[in-house]
């Protein structure tokens, strides 16, 4: 998973003037690429009592079910964001509800905003980073095939909620199990 | 506040090959920007019933109150962020808790993670990117002088929350006002 040593574009790391911290330089021209934790949206996307998965057609763990989700774009929002990627991956359109879970991955500077959501049909449709998409029962997930450990959180901080939204209170969102991070 | 064109760097917009976007690429040696929403991170922080706001000593809005927020930075989680912002601007030292609010600017590319926090003592000094800082009683909050609506919005949603907050129950963090977008 390293990466080959860059010869173009920012590759040295120092401390520019007036900065408290090291950043990305490019010697050549002297741009300093401000890198930043990225976010992930995506959604615990439901038709009726059924949970949408998608089959990564991409690495990392292809051919492992995850959450439609993705990093959020540019001038959308983070709900938009979380419709966009169901639409793109799995042909789904959705309702975005409120917040199911906000997980942080700090070795790999990503914050993750997972959404409960409902699919508006059941039409879906594998898009080009899914090798199959399907609506599956509680008790048919494919626990052990799943991408990440994060879905299997999100998973199951729903089923923990589930009777308050099934009954449309509201809930605090979760945030990283303990052993987690 | 029209930044003027670059001359060096990432300048060029186009959609690279196997891209279906447009990103900002450099002309002179290919490097591709992947430019993503930034996460801000920042609290209501309490000491008893007051809150903790700083008066900003830089631009935007300097001299006017904030609460103590920034970008979130590489390797830290949005908790840990919310306590370094509150450290380096206010001298201040916080125990995070729930999650109160995740507005999202999409104009700016910005989402901002506002948490409930809780001072561990009342000592408090103003930092570099600070003119003053002060723990505030409600109905002394300075409304008319603060710096961004969405200090306004996340006062209001603790205040909404208050009692919940005070009896310890858990709460759904808010969304942006519907007007606020």
């Amino acid at each position: 998973m390293s990466d080959p040593v860059p010869t173009f574009g920012p590759r040295v790391v120092t401390v520019p003037p007036g900065e408290d911290r090291e950043r990305l330089v490019c010697p050549d021209c002297g741009y300093i690429a401000y890198d930043n934790p990225k976010i992930v949206v995506g959604s615990v996307a439901l038709w009726q009592d059924r949970i949408l998965l998608c089959r990564r057609a991409i690495q990392p763990r292809i051919g492992y079910w995850t959450l439609p989700a993705g990093y959020m774009e540019l001038g959308e929002t983070s709900q938009d964001g979380a419709a966009r990627e169901a639409w793109e991956e799995a042909g789904a359109r959705l309702a975005v509800g409120p917040l199911l879970a906000v997980y942080n991955i700090p070795r790999i500077s990503q914050v993750q905003l997972i959404y409960l959501a409902r699919l508006t049909s059941p039409d879906i449709a594998a898009g080009p980073e899914s090798q199959e998409v399907a609506l599956f029962a509680w008790d048919d997930i494919p626990w052990t095939d799943l991408a990440f450990p994060s879905v299997d959180w999100a998973l199951r901080e729903y089923e923990v909620r589930r009777d308050l939204i099934h009954a449309g209170q509201p809930f605090a969102p979760a945030t990283n199990p303990v052993d987690g991070l």
